[in-house]
């Protein structure tokens, strides 16, 4: 039983990992439809999201069917009910990059304004924090979950330096103003999926240290650890 | 002990309920900051939010405690995973009225332009959708739940009108664009605390639909309702 337990826990775990890729494709690939103009590209991000939602489904229902077969206690209960709330954000996530890929497909017919040059940047920045925030998760890295959590000042800074950028395109020439307000909306697409991350990264944070002065779900610690986590 | 869980549930039901009229409020105030350009109003959001993230962290702890003692099973096991999901969500709305009210803040020096008339029927409507999707999921209660989702595309409509007006305002004199940005920022939160709330609805839809065909967890019976609901 308990080696079965361990097993659909890694399961759970792989799963995750899964939705994560999807998550991170959906992303390069919204960015790749707005950087190159391509319309099909970005159709297929919006195509792609049901597997993504599939996914959802599939995480949230193998994690109820944990916890009820097996009533997991303290750290592995935390453990399961934690992946639930990361599955929502991941779905979210997912919505994000279906929003850029719209907006990609709405400007494929108009010229690009300089600005555009920081969108791939945040975009990596906030793939990689995507990706190390699930890797943190399923290996309780909490050096690396501190790393996530770094990335997003970055993607902040980019975002304000865009909407600096955007602002003088378009007191420059009101002809910029609707184009410029779609990359500032993708820019929020961006910096949503990169808080949605840092969310992941701060809950790893506190399962670890909650985990290692072994509590057994003591509210007025639990408090305590997380308003200073 | 069977008492004793279900005062527990209860419990957890009105902490939700309490912590969904500080978002409600919190959604009001940051409105009204806006609207009378009042910046104490507008810090006085800020200040109160913690109170809202102390309380999602109390629930958080709640529901653990009841998942590890109790080891409720189908019905009241979803009835608290989703308890969970919405305690996130409710705390996410919670962010989103403090960015309005910062916003609010930013511009209490300046005169408002027209299209800023439509922001309080569009948080009007969402708030009643905070309350009422609350309320759908603590009495399990499917009309309210599908009321709420209508009302959804009324925000998202409202959402669409600012946005032709304050581009239109941003065309006619580029003197107006920061301000009617940060009139579409705000109008795009509050977007986003609609779609939390008929996320929160779609769910109360979910768990009385399996409840009525007393599933068991079967993970395709699940996927199958989620996938009509």
């Amino acid at each position: 039983m308990e080696r079965h337990f361990h097993e659909q826990l890694q399961h759970l775990k792989n799963t995750l990992i899964e939705m994560a890729d999807q998550v991170e494709n959906a992303i390069a690939n919204a960015i790749e439809a707005l950087v190159d103009q391509d319309k099909d590209i970005a159709q297929n991000v919006i195509d792609m999201d049901d597997k993504i939602n599939m996914l959802e489904i599939r995480i949230d229902n193998e994690s109820l069917k944990l916890l009820a077969t097996q009533q997991p206690m303290a750290v592995d209960l935390r453990f399961i009910t934690s992946a639930m709330k990361i599955n929502n954000d991941l779905e979210r996530m997912g919505d994000h990059a279906v929003n850029i890929a719209q907006r990609a497909a709405m400007l494929c017919s108009q010229n690009h304004l300089k600005p555009l040059n920081n969108i791939p940047k945040m975009a990596e920045i906030t793939q990689s924090m995507v990706k190390d925030s699930l890797s943190s998760f399923v290996t309780e890295d909490v050096k690396k979950a501190r790393d996530v959590c770094e990335r997003d000042d970055q993607v902040d800074q980019l975002d304000a330096l865009l909407f600096r950028e955007l602002l003088s395109e378009m007191m420059n020439d009101k002809e910029n103003v609707p184009k410029a307000i779609n990359y500032l909306l993708i820019s929020k697409n961006l910096e949503r999926i990169a808080d949605l991350s840092t969310n992941i990264s701060e809950e790893v944070i506190f399962i670890v240290k909650a985990k290692t002065i072994k509590h057994h779900l003591n509210a007025s610690d639990l408090e305590d650890i997380r308003s200073r986590s």
